[in-house]
């Protein structure tokens, strides 16, 4: 008897899109469920109790919650090309980079569109501190691992595709002021498995203009 | 050649104990390095030149940064009893409940310490929020991953130890409010691997009565 994978998210959350990705890669078989942000499913609910948040990955029934920790339990559960690098310590490095982003980079650039006067001010100048450092990292490299594509490109997903749309005007990430972020960036959208697998921005454009 | 580890910390951390205590689980030895925190040494900046922080583990020089990266570099790289379980669901459950720990409890207890007025309020009623969950969690269960110690009541020694004496007057946690924490700590603090391996309390208290 072959298990059961459903994942649940909505179709233009970048972390949904980080789960999707790591189960194609994996070639697991799985049932996509939309969920609604205003009405939340009551398989969502009992699932994720206590966050409430997608991605929710349904293994067996049994739920998993957490991007990161949905992408161990893939790499860890299904055969396949490796999701994280199998040496300990590119592994460690690979872990220590996703962190940054998710923290560093994501909840600053975040904030830095959403909340205004000196706030807005003190949030983008943490996203350019956070940004300058992974200039730096990805300087001189193709993607943050090396020549292959990796789950730290993966978590740097909403930099590359989400935040262009949504920061439209404050020119955070221009290709002067970050010409490697930029480049990557563009690389990284151009990536043959990617551009199968990211949110069609037709559709992310209405979505995203809406808000 | 045996190979050379080295760990840089404040003897008074709670995640550099949780450091400590992976590599004597696994029979690791290693030189403890003491750092101060007004004086961070050449070597802790060249290691952890993003977050500057410690616990940083070096091994055969090559250093790695934040607990929960190092403590699964230390599964992976030495024999011995298993610091994350084995099985992938465990694991992602063991994952789970250290980040919320990390996340939701320390970060707002911290803050709820800290910070005065509004501000202190609303971390109480935050952090509050938080170990209701945790309560649920440990109910019924010796340890939070059942009869064993393991890493998610590692992650709460901070809970379990240094909360008591940090927060003196505060009463957040009470054996009233939350009698299943009030015995977690207990029964934590008093097992034998963990008593021989936390920071002495009569240490302790100084260092932390002068903040």
């Amino acid at each position: 008897m072959s298990s059961k994978v459903k994942v649940l998210g909505f179709w233009y959350s970048p972390f949904v899109a980080r789960v999707k990705m790591g189960l194609k890669m994996k070639g697991v078989e799985f049932e996509y469920v939309e969920e609604n942000i205003r009405a939340k499913s009551q398989l969502l609910l009992e699932s994720n109790p206590i966050h409430k948040k997608v991605p929710v990955l349904l293994h067996d029934g049994r739920p998993i919650a957490e991007t990161m920790i949905i992408l161990e339990y893939i790499d860890q559960t299904w055969e396949g090309p490796p999701i994280l690098p199998r040496d300990p310590y590119q592994r460690a490095m690979a872990r220590f980079w996703v962190n940054f982003i998710d923290e560093k980079c994501l909840n600053t650039m975040l904030k830095a569109c959403w909340r205004t006067g000196e706030e807005q001010k003190k949030f983008k100048e943490e996203a350019i501190e956070a940004l300058q450092i992974l200039e730096n990292e990805i300087k001189g490299k193709k993607y943050f691992g090396g020549d292959e594509i990796s789950v730290v490109d993966h978590a740097g997903n909403f930099i590359a595709y989400w935040f262009p749309l949504i920061s439209s005007g404050m020119e955070l990430i221009t290709e002067d002021k970050f010409p490697n972020i930029w480049r990557w960036s563009s690389d990284y959208c151009n990536h043959a498995f990617v551009k199968e697998n990211l949110p069609p921005m037709e559709a992310m454009i209405p979505k995203f203009k809406r808000r």
